[in-house]
């Protein structure tokens, strides 16, 4: 049987493309800055456009999907996934890097059926580096099939993070903890590339054994998700328990070991869920 | 006048580019891992030959210049700075990534006349961007002018430094403490890419507006420090007074402002010098 959602993938990476072509073009030029709550939360521009195209050209296409945008949630809208055909998109996954011209700036794409993430698009624009996963059907990078490392050690793992200064004093001290517990395991190492959606395709391809984070959100998570599961990587909650979308708290691995001991070596802290929080 | 240097620079520069494609090539392969002294400290066969490849070409045209480099400090070789002309070379900056394949890996070779940086080259080789910088002429990424950010805010910055494990706890506590430091003046980040010639040339190049790092050597900071310098960028010491190519230490900024608002914020540790250190 052919793949329902075959057509809606192949129209969401043209769409994705051109996403990408407008964030490059922004790129060469001057950037004027909007704030959006504080100095660390930025979102330019070039963010309301290029949400704008996506939502735009899918609307127009797939009118009784749903949708959910960093941009349009800002702005007000609801962020509750439910079984209707739902693409939950980042316009600029990393706009701080973005706002920086740091090479890690990602077009960031889920698409989920019945709650179920049917295929995923992170399109690393800088780098030129176009991400694809459909449900069952593996993952490509450019079009070349990618896997994870499938590293069990995690003495031999690089570990991907994020260091946000968070106003909550304790949970910005558990972070940090967290940070210096998995450094004392050792690790080979903790990179922070600043763009949650490239962490994930970063396992997804072997260049890193895992990541985790709390505190991010869906559109961060969907179009990376897809990716690295469908390269044999593992994701989970923080707690160790399935992995859900809305949570805002993530572990990515290149195998069930690796992210099994994160789990068990990190400390929660609360961040709300994407689809009760009052924004 | 023209340049006395300048026929070093074009060698160094060809060295370079063979020293490059021998690291891709390397990276398509299976690699196998030596271990030097602990998990962390990675070195790898391609890391002795691409210091065979430039240490011999450069010592075969050059067999009276002095040569510094990591590979062979650490079989033994001594590392004191002279008036000689002297080629200060990592041949693989970013080892760790090495190994996993993260794209932060480069070539990074200073000359130094007279204890004084003459030119540098940092060859961000997965990539594919050559900055090169040769003393006041300007500072180039595959031949076209760079120039830092010129930002003078440090709430507007983007950051970068990298948490390394470190045996003695107290200054694994301090590292620790600096970055919560750093985040908490706030700024708009801290990246950690994995490499300190690359981290130098994102500044130079604008994608980042300070770096700072207390335990590198000379030859993570040879070429990268003539770039940043070319490209507009201050460097100096930790404690705020000159950069010492030799004291494992450094900023490196888009302006005086920022670099000295570092030096001030953070907490010095020691961390010896290359030149007198036991090896």
């Amino acid at each position: 049987m052919s793949d329902p959602w075959q057509e809606c993938m192949d129209f969401c990476l043209d769409v994705t493309k051109r996403a990408g072509k407008m964030i490059r073009e922004a790129l060469q030029k001057d950037i004027t800055i909007m704030q959006k709550s504080s100095p660390v939360d930025l979102v330019t521009e070039t963010d309301h456009k290029v949400e704008q195209l996506i939502i735009s050209s899918l609307k127009e296409k797939y009118p009784t999907h749903s949708f959910i945008g960093e941009e349009s949630v800002a702005a007000g809208a609801p962020s509750i996934l439910t079984d209707n055909p739902t693409w939950i998109i980042d316009p600029i996954d990393g706009t701080t890097n973005f706002v920086h011209r740091f090479p890690f700036v990602s077009v960031s794409i889920g698409f989920t059926v019945k709650k179920e993430i049917e295929f995923g698009i992170v399109y690393s624009c800088i780098e030129d580096k176009m991400y694809t996963a459909q449900r069952g059907k593996g993952a490509f990078c450019n079009g070349v099939p990618i896997k994870v490392s499938g590293q069990e050690d995690i003495s031999r793992s690089l570990v991907l993070t994020e260091m946000g200064f968070r106003k909550e004093p304790e949970h910005f001290h558990m972070m940090l903890a967290n940070i210096k517990t998995i450094l004392t395991i050792p690790v080979h190492g903790i990179r922070s590339p600043g763009s949650a959606a490239i962490n994930m395709c970063l396992v997804a391809s072997g260049s890193a054994d895992a990541y985790y984070h709390m505190g991010i959100h869906c559109w961060d998570m969907a179009g990376g998700a897809a990716i690295v599961t469908e390269a044999g990587g593992v994701i989970m909650d923080i707690s160790g328990g399935p992995f859900d979308l809305m949570s805002r708290r993530l572990i990515v691995a290149s195998s069930r070991t690796i992210a099994e001991r994160i789990a068990k070596e990190i400390t929660e802290f609360p961040v709300g869920r994407d689809d009760t929080e009052g924004r």
